[in-house]
C-alpha cells in the first residue's frame, strides 16, 4: 500500500512505457493476428478496419490481458489470439459508436463513417466483431468464449442505456457509473479476467483481475469525461466539447448541476437538450464545472477507482508486471494534467 | 426424384403449414427462448428488439434448424436454444440491414429505425448478437459455436460485398451469387447444419443439410428479388421498387441488362446509377424484365437452387419431416406467383 500511495506523487509523470516494454514481444504477434484476421476478399473490409487500427491506438487493452498474463507467468500463446479478439471487438464498438455519436474525429484523425460512410461502419464493425468470436473458438475455451459474449452483451446495453440518457440532465451518478461500469469497464474486466482463465488459475485470481480491469477502466472513462471539457482538440484527438454538443450526461456534469444555482441549473438543462451549444455556451459550461469543482471532483473520483485497481493485485507477486499495470492506473488518472 | 418432380408439380399451392405443424411444439419452447432471452434491464431493448421479432415473421430460420433435427430423429432440447440463436442473428442483421438500406418498411410495418432512430437500430442489433453468442455457449459446443461464428462474418462479409456492389451496372451473376450465398444462404445453411451437430451424425449428413439449407437460402434470395419487380407493397409487406430506388444489381437486372438493346443498357446505367427513380422509370424497369424474360428466368434459376435443395436431402429417410422440408421449398419457390 505505501509502495502505491508512493507511486501515485511520483517525481516524472507516469505512462505506458513499461507495460509497452513488458509486453513488446507479445503485442508483436498480436498485431500479426491483427492484421491477418481483419483480411477479407472484400477490399473495403482491411481498408476500413485498417484506418482505425494503425490509426494510433493505444491498444491499451490487449496490452492489458498481455501483461495480467504476464504478472501469472503464463508461458503459453493462447493469450495471442485471444488479446485480438478483445481488440476487434474493441474496434466493432468504436465503429458502432462513431456512428451512432455521429462524430467527426478520433484519435487525430478523421472516422471512418466520415470517410465510408455509416453503413460501412456498421457493416465492418460487424464484420470484426464476427471473426472476433472466431479467433475465440479456434482457441476453444468455452469459459473465455462466455466471459467475453457475456461481456459484448453487457456493452451493447450499457450503448443503449447512455442512447436513453442523452439529453436527460436527471440522470444520477448511479445510473451514470451503471452506463460507464458497462460501456468502458466491463471489457477491461474481461480483457484481464482472460489473463486468468489461460494460466488455468483459480477463481480467486480471476475475479482480482476482473476488478483490476473494472476498476481501471471506470477510472479512465472518467478521465475521459473530464479531459472532454478540460483538454484541446489536438491533445485529445477528438472534437472538444462533443459530449456537451451531444447532450451527454456525464459526471461533470451531473455534479456541477447537483451544485449550481437555480440559474445554473437552467443552464445546464438548456445545455443538455440542445438549446445551447455554441462556444460561448462550451465556455460557460467550463467555467460552470471549474468553479463547481466538478472536473477536479470527478479527477477525484478517478483516483478512488485507481486505488482499487491498484489494491485489487495487492496480493500477486511483486515484480516488473505489477510494476507497470500498477503505472497504468497512474498513467490512466495522469492523462488529465 | 420422381416424388420431387411429381410435387414440384402439386395442384394446391405449398405452403409452410406442414413444417409449421412438425415443429408447433419445439417452437413454442423456441419461442419462449427468445421472449426470455430478449430481455434486459434497458426496457429499450425489449421494446425495439419486440417489435421486429414479434412482427409476423416467418421464423424460417429456426423452423429449418427444427425440422432438420426432426429428420434425423433428434428428441433431445438443445435445438431450442441454438435456434433462438439463430434467429437472434438474423433478426440483427435485419436490424442493421434497415439502417444501412435507410427502409422504412418491413414485414408490413413500420422499420425500427424509423421510429426509434438508427442508432438505437444498431445498438440493439449489437445486443441481439451479443446474445446469440450467449445462448450458443450455454450450449457449449465448439462445432456449432464455430459454425455460427463463421456464418456470421459471412454474413457481414456479403453485406459489405453488396454495399461495394450496390450501383455498379458492371456487377456479374457470379458477383451476384456471391453476395447472395454469403448475405442469405450462409445462415440457412448454418441454422440446417446444426440440426446435424447436436444430433450427432456423421460429417455427409452435416453436409447435406448444409447444401439443403444453401440452396434453398438461394432459391429463396433469387425469389425475393423477383419479387421487389413483381409484386405490391401490400402483398410483399415492404415497399415496392426498394432494390430499384437503392440501385441494387440484383439478378433480373442483369439479366436484362445483358439482353437489352443499347438503348435499355443506357437507361439500366442510368436507373441504377440514381438517376431514374421516378414510378414512371419503375413501370419502364419492370417492362423491361418482363419482355427480356428476365423475371421469370430469375425464378427459373430459383427452381435450380430448389432442386438441389431437394436432392440434397434425397437420402435422408421418407417421412413427415422430409415431406415438410421439400414443400418448404416449393413454397420458397411458389411464392413469386
Amino acid at each position: 500500500m505505501t509502495a502505491s500511495i508512493h507511486q501515485l506523487r511520483r517525481e516524472t509523470p507516469p505512462s505506458l512505457d513499461p507495460m509497452m516494454a513488458l509486453v513488446a514481444e507479445d503485442m508483436n504477434s498480436v498485431n500479426s493476428v491483427i492484421l491477418e484476421r481483419m483480411q477479407s476478399r472484400i477490399p473495403l473490409i482491411p481498408e476500413l478496419a485498417g484506418h482505425l487500427i494503425a490509426g494510433g491506438g493505444k491498444r491499451m487493452r490487449p496490452m492489458l490481458t498481455l501483461a495480467c498474463a504476464r504478472l501469472l507467468e503464463y508461458s503459453g500463446v493462447r493469450h495471442h489470439k485471444l488479446a485480438a479478439a478483445v481488440e476487434f471487438i474493441h474496434t466493432a464498438t468504436l465503429l458502432h459508436d462513431d456512428v451512432v455519436d455521429g462524430s467527426g474525429m478520433r484519435r487525430g484523425r478523421k472516422t471512418a463513417n466520415i470517410i465510408w460512410g455509416n453503413s460501412a461502419s456498421v457493416l465492418v464493425g460487424d464484420f470484426l466483431f464476427s471473426r472476433s468470436f472466431e479467433l475465440m473458438v479456434e482457441d476453444g475455451s468455452l469459459k473465455v468464449l462466455k466471459i467475453l459474449s457475456h461481456a459484448s452483451a453487457v456493452i451493447a446495453e450499457g450503448e443503449v442505456n447512455q442512447l436513453t440518457a442523452q439529453r436527460r440532465i436527471d440522470t444520477s451518478e448511479e445510473q451514470y457509473l451503471e452506463i460507464i461500469g458497462a460501456k468502458t469497464a466491463a471489457l477491461f474486466a474481461a480483457a484481464c479476467r482472460i489473463a486468468a482463465v489461460v494460466a488455468e488459475r483459480d477463481d480467486a485470481q480471476e475475479q482480482a483481475l476482473d476488478a483490476y480491469g473494472r476498476n481501471l477502466g471506470i477510472a479512465f472513462q472518467l478521465v475521459d469525461d473530464a479531459i472532454d471539457y478540460a483538454s484541446d482538440g489536438a491533445t485529445m484527438g477528438k472534437d472538444l466539447g462533443d459530449d456537451f454538443r451531444d447532450g451527454k450526461v456525464t459526471l461533470p456534469v451531473i455534479l456541477a448541476y447537483a451544485r449550481g444555482s437555480d440559474e445554473e441549473r437552467a443552464f445546464w438543462k438548456a445545455a443538455i437538450s440542445g438549446h445551447r451549444t455554441s462556444d460561448e455556451d462550451l465556455a460557460h459550461a467550463t467555467r460552470l464545472l471549474e468553479r463547481t469543482g466538478a472536473i477536479s471532483d470527478t479527477l477525484e473520483r478517478a483516483r478512488h477507482y485507481g486505488q482499487r485497481a491498484i489494491d485489487a493485485i495487492g496480493p500477486f507477486a511483486k515484480g516488473k508486471a505489477k510494476d507497470a499495470l500498477v503505472e497504468a492506473v497512474e498513467f490512466a488518472i495522469a492523462r488529465a494534467y
